[in-house]
């Protein structure tokens, strides 16, 4: 009877109210009572992207939609500025070099964020940059990118700043029209609690300017069909039915229980609770300087095989954490705070992995991880007594 | 979005393969689909109890069951023992003087076990008595009853036990036949990780034998008629049949998780850590010496308003765990790990005392609850590496 909690940055566990709003009965997308719902996802999606725009949702996960980014602003040949610091800024490149882009990278250390100087410099090298291609929140390095000042350096450029928010959106406020994000995309199965295939994009009026002109190919993800869907309520191909009336079923959540300030807020302080637990069990922080809100990268013990500590903790302990991708496959795992977690979740996390550490014969204090969570976690609770 | 964790002795958490089979297709009780299930459920409620006679399934809760146990054994002017150490001794008494029983009591002290000499010695003073009615886990006061030893005392007299185990039977290893038990009852809410709705009864033959002689009315809860339904693998009445679909699915979980002796063992180790977690903090134990492996009673510091605190830890922080009974109100809680509950329900439990407690004003050090209870509950974990 094993219990099973999942601490991993996606899919993320989904509410109950978002199951039980999915469970129900199947309705057709060509009626009233789905235009709806589907109105009302929409603008719960404008807020959740902090703009004026419309957000088109696609029946796709995250990387469809950073596709989508790519092959709806762009021609062959265009030169693009990839943030490349973990395995979604390896996918960004990836995705522009299929499609005949020429891009330059910024190579930054695995565990760091990028020097906006630098961007700045390759951008002054290279004035006919079309888009600088990151990541808000790199998931597998758990560092938060400074998209905000890169996009000080694009704003006056012809250049579009393409932002891949999967782990971000939802977790910090990082509105995009007052930051001045270009392309935003997310998916459904990280801060929105749901299960995969969902992917949300926005583009700024610039990205549309971009779009008029973009010579790349796209039938599917052709984002001014799906504009133009949105405008009658609906989208250009069958919608993922149940995700929009899940996604629907989230914004009400969110709506109930403090809103997106509350949401950032809330994120911010799971994300400080396990660092303070990691850094009070003697472990060192993958991300010490910026680190995600959504999820934490955890440096295990040289004597410690990564890969059978995330299998013992899962299989074993029923805690499934993720542990490290590329070069960092075996030395770190990544605890994350993200969506449909709180309090407990953290201690879970923290508690399983001192017992874990324990049984992989390093030397482990019990409780320390979650007494200095719980002290962070306490404040919280504070009554008007 | 406060996620909610159930720390209270029933109703207790309910599993998905439990709540995903009574969420199928209701079938109709008269099938030979439902025959099958009904059938199956009836074999793993033997396995259970621990008995070879028919345990008959009711569509009420423990209390009818308890009914049940009176009303089918006694008669008017009957006399019984009733062990009374807490409300659900009170409420044998209860039972038994609205059936116009003649009642002897036991007065033993809330939070201790009674004194197997103490019924002895009743039984002696009182050789008519037909029947002693005890708790085998007091709820109220979290207290475990000498149930094999007040065996000993009825086995060779013309008197029944008759047992509530309500919060024993799926807790502790306590097989109805082979301890002696002539009545024993339990309900689906609490280690059968069931929605309330559904009593477990079953009689020894000798009880069968008071039966035949019992005057006492009865009609829904006359057992004959189950017994007779049960031979044909249906009941008397309408089944409860989404319970029996999930009591049925809840047997598989037992089934597929190590069966009845990890059912127990882990309810063992779960009582063990909390209980070293709670005397970590500095906490007092309710039964000390006599606990429930349901369910752990613990006083709160003389400070501390008890109703304001399980309040703030249900409404605030989304931690619902039981508050005293009686004279016990507000002076109590109860932490329990019955049912579907694991280490981290533990972790949890402790873990939010504690930050409650420094809420109510109370010197706490975070972390000292979990680390007792992690170093218990780690060993199971062991890897065979």
């Amino acid at each position: 009877m094993l219990k099973r909690y999942l601490l991993a940055p996606g899919p993320t566990p989904v509410p109950a109210q978002a199951l039980l709003a999915m469970a129900e009965p199947i309705i057709h997308h060509r009626t009233p009572q789905f235009s709806e719902i589907f109105a009302s996802a929409a603008a719960g999606s404008r807020k959740l992207f902090g703009t004026d725009g419309p957000v088109m949702m696609l029946a796709s996960t995250g990387t469809g939609g950073m596709e989508a980014a790519i092959t709806n602003t762009m021609s062959a040949g265009d030169r693009v500025l990839v943030v490349n610091g973990g395995k979604f800024g390896e996918r960004w490149a990836e995705i522009a070099e299929t499609y005949g882009l020429v891009v330059s990278t910024i190579d930054v250390e695995w565990g760091t964020a990028v020097d906006p100087a630098a961007v700045a410099a390759s951008l002054d090298e290279h004035p006919d940059t079309r888009a600088v291609l990151v990541q808000a929140s790199e998931t597998s390095t758990t560092v938060l990118h400074p998209v905000p000042q890169l996009a000080a350096l694009t704003r006056d450029r012809e250049c579009l700043l393409i932002v891949d928010g999967i782990t971000s959106v939802g977790v910090a406020d990082m509105p995009m029209d007052a930051t001045g994000i270009d392309v935003l995309v997310t998916g459904s199965q990280k801060a929105m609690m749901l299960p995969p295939g969902l992917a949300l994009i926005s583009l700024s009026a610039k990205a549309w300017r971009f779009s008029d002109q973009a010579k790349l190919p796209r039938y599917y993800f052709d984002l001014r069909k799906e504009r133009k869907s949105l405008e009658d309520d609906t989208s250009a191909y069958t919608p993922a039915v149940s995700l929009i009336v899940g996604l629907n079923a989230v914004y009400r959540v969110i709506e109930n229980s403090g809103g997106f300030p509350e949401l950032y807020a809330r994120h911010k302080r799971l994300a400080e609770a396990t660092r303070a637990g990691v850094v009070a069990m003697g472990l060192k922080l993958l991300a010490p300087d910026s680190p995600s809100p959504a999820t934490t990268g955890v440096w295990l013990p040289e004597s410690v095989d990564g890969g059978k500590f995330t299998k013992h903790m899962r299989d074993v302990m029923g805690v499934t954490v993720a542990g490290g991708q590329g070069h960092l496959k075996g030395k770190i795992i990544r605890l994350a705070h993200i969506g449909y977690a709180d309090t407990f979740d953290v201690i879970i996390g923290l508690s399983a992995v001192e017992m874990a550490l324990a049984e992989f014969g390093h030397d482990v204090e019990f409780g320390k991880g979650p007494a200095a969570a719980q002290k962070i976690l306490a404040e919280q609770y504070s009554r008007n007594a």
